[in-house]
């Protein structure tokens, strides 16, 4: 069973990392290993082009990945992104973006996972990430 | 000569991808196939552990790479990443972060660059960055 | 259905890339923008620690990525990597490799896919891998 | 100073990484932090277009990496690379390729470095690479 709820979750994140907050990025779910996010489509993150903005989908990315991690390790705040490398496909709609992350690595050093995101209600993959977390050897008791 | 300043990019940034203007990015400098830029240090920015949170610095990275690229060719708005891949080296401290891009390609359909960055004042790397544009094949006169 | 077949494949990749050939790579099957391959093992490819190195792995996830290209596009050999991003995740095994590539992306100018691998009998992903290939824009006739 | 010799790393990987014997791999120089190496050319490491072939500078990239990063932190031979990224430039020349690798952090459990790769001379670089290696926390006494 996941270690931390959605709700859990976000109500970490809106406390201790504003930026999720105002980007309107959450998370829906959470399981063994994965989680699933979404940025709510917002017309200032448009870039040339009338398409998303690509810093929103890396910030969504390394969100849900975070999401998927403390899901399988518990609280563990302090891990941290080390690498997180993105392609992106195709141009993503002016809509929500949707993301979904699992792990396929969880050491007791480093978790790695991949990402893959979509345009809400769209089927063809708009970007791709793998991105490598590193897990404090301490990790504190909450 | 570069073909655009940073007074005219930063004009064309705050139309065109307001994002950038809530998280206070600009550009101070573009050169020959270079460019610096800075975020602005803000409270809501940072993450657990009291450090600038990643995506901030992934939103400065493209952002400056795009500098260097327009700076380059001129007013192609449409180029648009394709690849990125970031490797956070050290806790970024609370204060402004400072980027500064540097082209090692530009073909006619590809443009590859790195990015340096470092918490303002200080000696050590904080991240690396990689990143790929794709340039569109009829550029738009303007 | 694939334009081309495993043997078609390994029969040109043998005569055009003799590097594959003395490694001992070759293409169990192709299908629909997806491909497989295998490294036999051998002894003088161990590294410090009785692992398989990195370069073999990293030579097969590009040659199965080519096989997957060249089997939804056919025949264009001057297809060429562009970017690859590796994340080696286990120690692997003294044993063959398994590569099993899926493209996600297939444009006019650069196709996309990561690769999973496998020790030979082994459950646990040992490195995954993206890639993007450039497509050449006149394509030969063949 | 140097922990080690480009004539010991020689030494150390002739012995316990025969493939990079087998591709002609060898290594110039160890400095601070910084390692270069050369890839003899041969006939058999080209592929089609008449360039040499992907697999061969990412080993050379690895290679270096790691001789730099023993140049570091002396004989640690069980370092692994746990990322590697490369974005290829311009077709490499069939000609020598010589790399040149610089750490950009050397921390407890992770080091990163870039690797920046040419055709022997030539001056515009054939390709990009940053990657990380994993430090095991004991490390051997030799």
């Amino acid at each position: 069973m996941p270690k931390i709820t959605p709700q859990e979750f976000d109500a970490i994140a809106r406390n201790e990392v504003p930026l999720v907050g105002y980007l309107d990025i959450s998370i829906d779910e959470i399981g063994e290993g994965t989680a699933s996010g979404r940025a709510l489509y917002r017309e200032e993150f448009l870039r040339p082009g009338g398409t998303v903005s690509g810093p929103l989908l890396m910030a969504l990315a390394d969100f849900v990945m975070y999401a998927a991690i403390l899901g399988k390790i518990g609280r563990v705040e302090l891990a941290v992104t080390t690498n997180l490398n993105i392609n992106f496909l195709r141009r993503p709609a002016p809509k929500d973006v949707l993301a979904h992350a699992k792990l396929i690595k969880i050491g007791k050093r480093l978790a790695v996972g991949e990402v893959d995101m979509y345009s809400d209600g769209e089927e063809d993959m708009i970007a791709h990430v793998t991105s490598t977390y590193s897990i404090p050897p301490l990790t504190p008791v909450l």
